[in-house]
């Protein structure tokens, strides 16, 4: 007799190359969904999915318009009083510029060295097709799945979910879930089994320091009036200390400080200042003191100039004093921080600070909210047991510094707690040529998240407590 | 009997009319010496200005090359024992651009309401012709002139005067003089006589602020690496308070304070600060505390941000850490001041607060040095003769912010004095639509002009003390 996993495995390893097949399918669809021209193959895909999931028996099954690219949809809702999931992966993948730095033509897939090779092999057709397969394993082997899903696959994650939010909330009443599981990060650095617990939010806002209509010649009037280049010099000097301390009043107030729980996480992770500096080219490494470097980029608020202009950029020497100068400055924000209020709190600081003689203006261009699923979640203890079962490994608990918006969505418009079960090595060259996806990371993660449903069933009472 | 000043004026009054015909014949040529397209009309304007210089009986007359657009030389050296002037002009004119704002074509003379309106009528067409005139008259009435004369006329001061440094090193032997006359500035506000004594020396040096060798993620990196942006904000903060004192160590020391004499003749002018505010559409005049809005900028060092970049410039939000940014900035300088020890005094400043993490370069991109003729000179005062004797009214002295490269080149190339005598009404739009002169400054300072010969004639041996 056959216990159920070996079933699955059994059908898993039977089915091999038709997955592989499938899988490198779906990578020669060029689907970019920052090219206009490639709209066709955003579709292309998003129907190829949709195809999938209807053939292995998910229902419901749509291509839903959301005036860009098509989302696709389906559930299959038949584990009665077992939790719901929403699981979240996007087939969109980021131009596979530039072309002639990859070795092969960017979609058509390679596979070599125990890799797959294609753009978004990893990031996020990779993870998009292991959800696929998981489901069409478990169905296939069981008639039926331990959980509850809703997939939900996007076809605009790369061009910043445009049109998702509204989506999510024209269709809020019928993603009724217990959890979302987004699957669209990675393991840590080594190819270390991981489970992302924080993101950070952001909020970005654009400063204008105006001081004369027209450029004035430096000669003739330098000495009379405020140099509006060097007033948004000084205003943004004035929003942060070289190292890495942020000056505004308020800033920090609803920061929750670090716990001991959460600064052991951090030293568990095996990590090496000196190769990491040297991997960036910068000078030293500087931040917040007081914070190791992985807290300072994963836990810690930060503010940073993305852009600055004004005046004369060309070559040589031009003697005015510009009419403005700009920048493009936006803070990173941490678990209980509020965009909206950061952004006041920032505004504020700016027009106080503002030297005389210049008009400053200060706008906001968008905001989102950090997110951070406890290590203690049930949902998160699960993975972990998912993740070691399959892995071997006891999974590191880690906090990206970057934001997925869409995390933030699910909580602030559906309500749910995220897990961000990932599978993509770190140096997967997502968003780079010659993007790969190590195979045996594939094949685990599609055991990992079927030992995750499993692991899910178990608990329902825990999911809604 | 006539004296000679009457056989000159009825020699001015009789050719009033030819006068004005060829100065507009001038006008008509295009010679807009930064458009390559305008070469051939840039060498006309030349050669109709030697073909002047030979026909009234000025000697040595040359079209020179300089490697741009030639150069006017022509020289009267009969007057024995007599002081010998440099006058220095130039027949190249800016761009019309935009020539829809015109009244009549840019080249297309039009005299006015007393005023001659086309490109290059005030800057700097109209001086050198009023030169022209004024020998001719001389010559004519007198067969000689009462000082010897070397005439310099360029064709690149529009494109800062990229060829002229050179042609004068190389011509330095044979253009011993006592003195050299720049006739390209004009009067102060209201029109009213002025001779300009002093010039703003300047240096100019470009920032380079590199984190790494390209941007990265603001969300994955912002924290752990210091921002180019915000140091060469901090960089640019250290250099000036924003009331408008220079924080660079030792900026000062070699500045001359203001003497009483220096402040009663900026008190001397009249000067409204509000008018001059609204003017510029500044929200207020900041400036070094101390000193008056035109001390400020006539006689009082500066440091200004010409130019600053990096970074993200586009609409909406970029989530990066620039991998540089950069910045034109240059400073002023008053007499005494050494533009490259001012150079090394920021750049050494820089180095010192540039802030840990980021690779900082700072490169000279040219100086030029600040010009002061002291009122007291003996050629100053005859020149306020000469004024005061046609104009009927005691000039007023001023300080122009700006430069006048070729004014320091005299001065440091050839080691000569340089009297600033110019006649430019203070709206007669140089560089803007409807550039006009207006006549009677024209017609006077031509009689100023050789009045001031008479004058200087007087005084060989205060010249040369």
């Amino acid at each position: 007799m056959t216990t159920t996993a070996d079933t699955l495995e059994t059908y898993l390893e039977a089915n091999r190359d038709r997955r592989l097949a499938s899988y490198e399918a779906l990578l020669r669809i060029p689907s970019v969904s920052a090219s206009p021209e490639h709209a066709g193959d955003c579709r292309r895909a998003a129907e190829f999915i949709a195809d999938e999931l209807r053939e292995m028996g998910v229902e419901h099954v749509e291509v839903a318009a959301t005036g860009g690219h098509p989302l696709v949809y389906g559930d299959w809702l038949r584990a009665e009083g077992a939790p719901t999931v929403l699981v979240y992966g996007h087939y969109d993948v980021q131009p596979p510029d530039p072309i002639d730095e990859w070795e092969k033509a960017p979609f058509e897939p390679l596979v070599r060295d125990g890799r797959m090779l294609a753009r978004g092999a990893a990031d996020d057709k990779a993870q998009v097709h292991m959800h696929l397969r998981a489901t069409e394993a478990l169905l296939a082997t069981r008639g039926r799945l331990p959980v509850n899903l809703r997939f939900l696959f996007e076809g605009e994650e790369e061009s910043t979910s445009l049109n998702l939010d509204r989506w999510l909330r024209d269709n809020r009443e019928r993603l009724a879930a217990d959890l979302a599981v987004i699957s669209d990060t990675g393991f840590f650095e080594g190819n270390l089994p991981a489970i992302t617990i924080g993101l950070r939010g952001i909020t970005y806002l654009q400063v204008d320091v105006v001081g004369t209509p027209v450029d004035l010649h430096s000669g003739v009037y330098g000495g009379a009036v405020q140099n509006p280049a060097n007033a948004l010099a000084h205003i943004i000097t004035a929003l942060k200390s070289p190292d890495g301390r942020i000056l505004v009043p308020g800033f920090y107030d609803d920061v929750v400080p670090l716990g001991d729980e959460d600064r052991r996480a951090f030293t568990a992770l095996p990590f090496d200042e000196e190769a990491y500096r040297e991997e960036l080219g910068a000078a030293a490494l500087v931040g917040e003191p007081g914070y190791t470097v992985l807290e300072r980029k994963g836990a810690r608020p930060t503010l940073d100039v993305n852009g600055i202009w004004g005046g004369f950029q060309g070559e040589g020497a031009k003697t005015i004093i510009p009419a403005s100068a700009h920048a493009k400055i936006s803070s990173r924000l941490v678990v209980n921080q509020d965009p909206d209020r950061i952004y006041e709190l920032i505004r504020d600081h700016i027009l106080r600070v503002a030297p005389e003689g210049v008009r400053v203006e200060v706008s906001h261009l968008g905001g989102g909210l950090p997110s951070l699923t406890p290590m203690d979640h049930p949902a998160t203890r699960a993975a972990v047991r998912a993740l070691e079962a399959t892995f071997g490994q006891r999974p590191l608990f880690i906090r990206e510094g970057g934001s997925i918006p869409v995390c933030a969505s699910f909580g602030s418009i559906l309500g749910l707690p995220v897990v961000l079960l990932g599978f993509a090595n770190p140096d997967c060259n997502a968003h780079a040529p010659n993007e790969s996806m190590i195979l045996a990371n594939y094949e685990t993660g599609i055991r990992t998240i079927a030992r995750y449903w499993d692991e899910l069933a178990a608990i329902p009472g825990e999911l809604r407590a």
